[in-house]
């Protein structure tokens, strides 16, 4: 076996283990040999070229093994999937290797040049390129069929003979990183450029966007407070700041993007080219040639696709919130009830019940967001796209579409059907606060709870009290391999949207949205950081230039809070006042003034350039030089 | 001189005359030597390495040169200006010299293997880009200073020694061309790829939206129709026309970039590299560092562009535009005036002067829009912007706003202030007809007719009464230099702009308007085929993928016409009749359906992809090999 590797892969001195396989238990030799054996054969060869040692556990057992590689190999990896590095002068290049002495810090011996996340980002990428050659089955498993340029490392995944890859903790590091994020009582940034070294572009971007977005909401906040301080409780007075909001949160999404261009740039991940897009693990289909590649793999028709996704999807989609709608129909009924049982038997506990709907109500639409997002995760999947991003989306637009209905339908329909302000501002009230408390439980608190226990118990199984940085590697691998998976951003996000919702949609009947969003943001930072840290294995690294389809998703919302706050700024009594004579008057000026904020929002949106200058200017010079380069030639 | 070209280039057995060069008469004889010599000299010695011959004409003037290239030089450009063409496997690759076996028709004696207008558009781009070394002035003329990387013939176009640039047409290939392009009377298609093939992508695209637009409109016509034979005046019946209005401009508009992208796929421009912009040639500033290319150029402060552009253009574009409403109220006046006496006296020519006013202010706005053409031209020049690019989207911004203000402001008065439909209707019609025919006068017959005039006394002036083919090149490089220029397609778009705003804006209060439409598009195509053919001197043809900012200007007028057109319907007695109770009702189902129409708009827009499946799938292709080709490096 060790003959094939190359003399430099040989003597490293030091392995340094970064990505953790698990393997089936029942897992045969043949194939465990044939696998480490792939993984170490020479790049020529078809192999990784990686290193990987078993790891003994106490009972004998030799199914995980560690992933390392060379300092040479690591960096021979960088350049194939294109990470973009800072030059000497100051410049953020593609890095070659080269061209590897013209970088910042960059030295033969300097093994820091890669961050450990960058590293595990690396193997990952090379494990998952790791493919077929002529084998026609994975050893030892015939009914795991393969053929040439399939990813071992996915059809091992999908006929569950590979349980999970996932790279390891840097006790240390993290130690250095919880103590800067939270372990100290702080008013300031979070460190996210340390948030993007360990955990990798695509979560630092999401506790970036989640720190911007809960200091956009402060304005919004300190102007909600004398509303309630002072018990401006006639609504009529929360004009100026619905306006105020509209303006507002145009502004925010525009400067973000800004924020997001100077942020990604100075990680490299805003001039890292995008990779062609290999088949999602899920996918399967007839074998046959992909017409872009030319390759032999699984083609699955687009029509057949189509008719999965407008005949059974959509309609599914359509049910679900039409059930949605029923289960809203519902709660105004117990609304109802507790109304009448208040009016009938007045005491303190009768105006107790009258939340109890709206509680309950709360709590019903968490649970069916929930289950809902296993249907759409299923459907989706059912659906067969052939790539992740497509997958993504049509998850995504899925699960928004509900999600946004089941949340503020009932709004909307207290608002403009019933027209009734004071219940609006119970109901708005009672949602986001039963939604933001079930989050923090449900997404943090919940599992550090579960986490902790299991430790103490593993613990006490390895007869050790020892603190984390202390821990052996077998024992550190044992812990973490048993660990939650976090299944990336979209829930994390798809909570800020909503909260964004709240905050945005009737902000001028409950101006004390941004405080309770602003007091949660600042928890679920801590929560988050805290989940990330202690409560989940580390996840993989995946560089992001910008938050995607989310910003779309915000977009969008604050469009439709322009709609919804103008009409709810045309039912107040004060521009009610206003025309005294006109209804209809007033609801052409309400129309007017819409149309020309929305045409406003369009063109800022124009006008705001999404780079800052002087990374239009480094952009401009980096395409420049490309031009020139290819002139040369 | 003739020392330093390469014994390839000497001994060029038949040189073809592309480009004509037309210097001043009394350029001094230092200055074309020097001329001359660089454009003939080497690449290696910054020359651009083409053929040069002066003309000499009868009166021995030696003011105009003619330039070629071999064919070898011709190939050498193309891979420079990266023209992209069909391979033998029928894929579109970017041209090299290297590669250029693999393209179809490709043979090292066929001289059509790159069209006439791509040879003389790689000429073009070749003098411009030829380029100051260590010349400090323009020799033999001091005032005209040089810096090195500056363009020499920009400087020379500049100070005036260069009177113009133009490519010669080919008389053969322009017969052919007319023939089949409006020689004949025929139903069908224009020979588009002939036409690019002759005037380049730009011309070519320009005319394939008006053939598109004008079978587009056919559908609208032939349903507008009945209504005029009909004589359905109550308004009442256009709901349904304009409902089908709405839904279709916007489908002909998504349909219109799938293929466009098609055709400019075919004819490679869709895959064709953004080369690297120089500042346009008026461009002026201080001797600085370009921050992109770190080369020396003229530098013009940001801030001082902006300030020209805020506080002096800004200003003058709304003077012009209250001047614009306050020539409208002199024709409400006029119109009034002219009722008043129709009223009095009651006769054949009374009932005449109703339609006086109108045809007043249809030549008036016409007038108006030619000024504040040449008005917006001169701010926008003085307003200094440093790309070509930037300078065009400047300029078609302000006269869009002005004209669209100039020609609809009185429309939306009379539908929206004054409520009266019937003059709407009267208005609209005139000023449809009346810029229709003066349009069609302005653009093409009067150039036409002078044109003809001029090259019957240049006949005379020659004695002779050949025939176009038969003339000496002397005789046609003359007749040709004196022809009008063709400032590109901005006219012409802009004139469908507004006729697309005439039909779509209040397309329910008359329906025939996109009869006119289609009537006036077909003469329009002949009309501008004759232009581009007998008029105006052959325009260098110019590489592009899309209609660029035409498509947007099309989109938000589509949108406006969402919002006017259910304005109309809710005005009208028929909607009225369903809501005989409230008004308010009627305007509100009005704003939702409004409301739900343009949100239907934006997710169409999004679902409908902009490319066909086809061209998707050979684009990614493309880029799965650039990236494969990257690995193997």
């Amino acid at each position: 076996m060790k003959e094939s590797w190359s003399s430099l892969d040989t003597f490293e001195p030091n392995f340094r283990p970064l990505v953790v396989i698990e393997l089936a238990k029942s897992t045969k030799e043949e194939t465990r040999e044939w696998l480490t054996r792939r993984i170490m054969d020479k790049k020529a060869n078809g192999g990784a070229q990686l290193l990987v040692k078993p790891l003994v556990t106490e009972n004998g057992d030799q199914n995980i093994y560690l992933v390392g590689a060379s300092h040479f190999r690591l960096l021979l990896g960088a350049e194939s999937v294109g990470l973009v590095k800072e030059c000497t002068d100051n410049s953020m290049r593609t890095f070659t290797y080269s061209s590897r002495k013209t970088f910042k810090d960059f030295a033969d011996d300097n093994h820091n040049f890669l961050t450990m996340a960058e590293c595990q980002y690396i193997i990952k990428h090379e494990l998952e390129n790791l493919r077929a050659k002529d084998e026609k089955i994975i050893p030892g498993y015939p009914q795991a069929k393969l053929y040439p340029g399939k990813s071992i490392v996915r059809r091992l995944l999908t006929s569950g003979i590979l349980v999970q890859i996932f790279p390891l903790h840097d006790q240390e590091e993290l130690k250095k990183l919880r103590h800067t994020w939270y372990g100290r009582v702080k008013i300031g940034y979070q460190p996210l450029d340390e948030i993007r070294c360990y955990f990798g572009e695509t979560i630092a971007l999401y506790f970036g966007f989640l720190e911007y977005f809960t200091f956009a909401l402060i304005p919004m906040a300190v102007i909600g407070i004398p509303y309630y301080v002072f018990a401006w409780e006639d609504y009529d007075k929360y004009v100026m700041f619905a306006t105020f909001n509209l303006l507002w949160s145009t502004v925010i999404l525009e400067v973000w993007k800004r924020l997001c261009a100077v942020m990604t740039y100075r990680w490299g991940t805003l001039l890292m080219k995008r990779q062609f897009e290999e088949p999602r693990p899920g996918f399967h289909g007839v074998l046959g040639i992909n017409p872009v590649t030319g390759r032999e793999e699984p083609v699955y028709s687009s029509i057949r696709r189509q008719l999965r996704i407008y005949l059974v999807s959509l309609p599914f989609v359509c049910l679900c919130l039409y059930f949605s709608l029923y289960v809203m129909m519902i709660y105004f009924d117990l609304e109802q009830w507790a109304l009448d049982y208040h009016k009938e038997n007045e005491s303190n506990f009768s105006s107790l019940m009258l939340f109890v709907p709206s509680i309950i109500y709360a709590i019903v639409i968490e649970i069916m967001n929930r289950i809902y997002r296993y249907a759409a995760e299923f459907l989706t999947s059912w659906e067969n796209h052939r790539l992740e991003s497509s997958y993504q989306n049509h998850l995504i637009l899925k699960v928004l579409v509900f999600n946004f209905l089941n949340c503020f339908a009932s709004l909307f329909y207290i608002a403009f059907v019933l027209f009734d302000m004071k219940l609006l501002r119970q109901s708005l009230a009672t949602l986001l606060i039963t939604s933001q408390i079930l989050n923090q439980f449900a997404e943090a608190f919940l599992p550090y709870w579960l986490q902790k226990r299991h430790k103490r118990r593993m613990k006490k199984k390895m007869y050790s009290q020892k603190t984390d940085t202390d821990l052996s590697l077998v024992e550190q691998v044992n812990l973490e391999k048993e660990m939650g998976t976090y299944f990336g951003t979209f829930d994390d996000y798809l909570e800020l949207f909503l909260q964004f919702g709240y905050v945005s949609l009737f902000s001028c009947v409950y101006p004390l949205a941004a405080v309770f969003a602003v007091l949660n943001n600042i928890t679920e930072i801590y929560s988050d950081a805290l989940k990330m840290c202690r409560v989940y294995k580390r996840p993989f690294a995946e560089p992001t230039a910008n938050i995607g389809v989310w910003q779309l998703a915000f977009e969008t919302m604050s469009v439709i809070s322009v709609v919804t706050n103008c009409i709810l700024i045309g039912m107040s009594p004060q521009v009610n006042a206003l025309f005294p004579d006109s209804k209809m008057d007033l609801i052409l000026t309400v129309a007017f003034v819409e149309h020309m904020l929305l045409a406003m929002k369009f063109v800022m949106a124009f006008v705001i350039p999404d780079k800052p200058r002087d990374i239009q200017i480094k952009l401009a010079r980096l395409e420049f030089e490309s031009l020139e380069a290819l002139k040369q030639q």
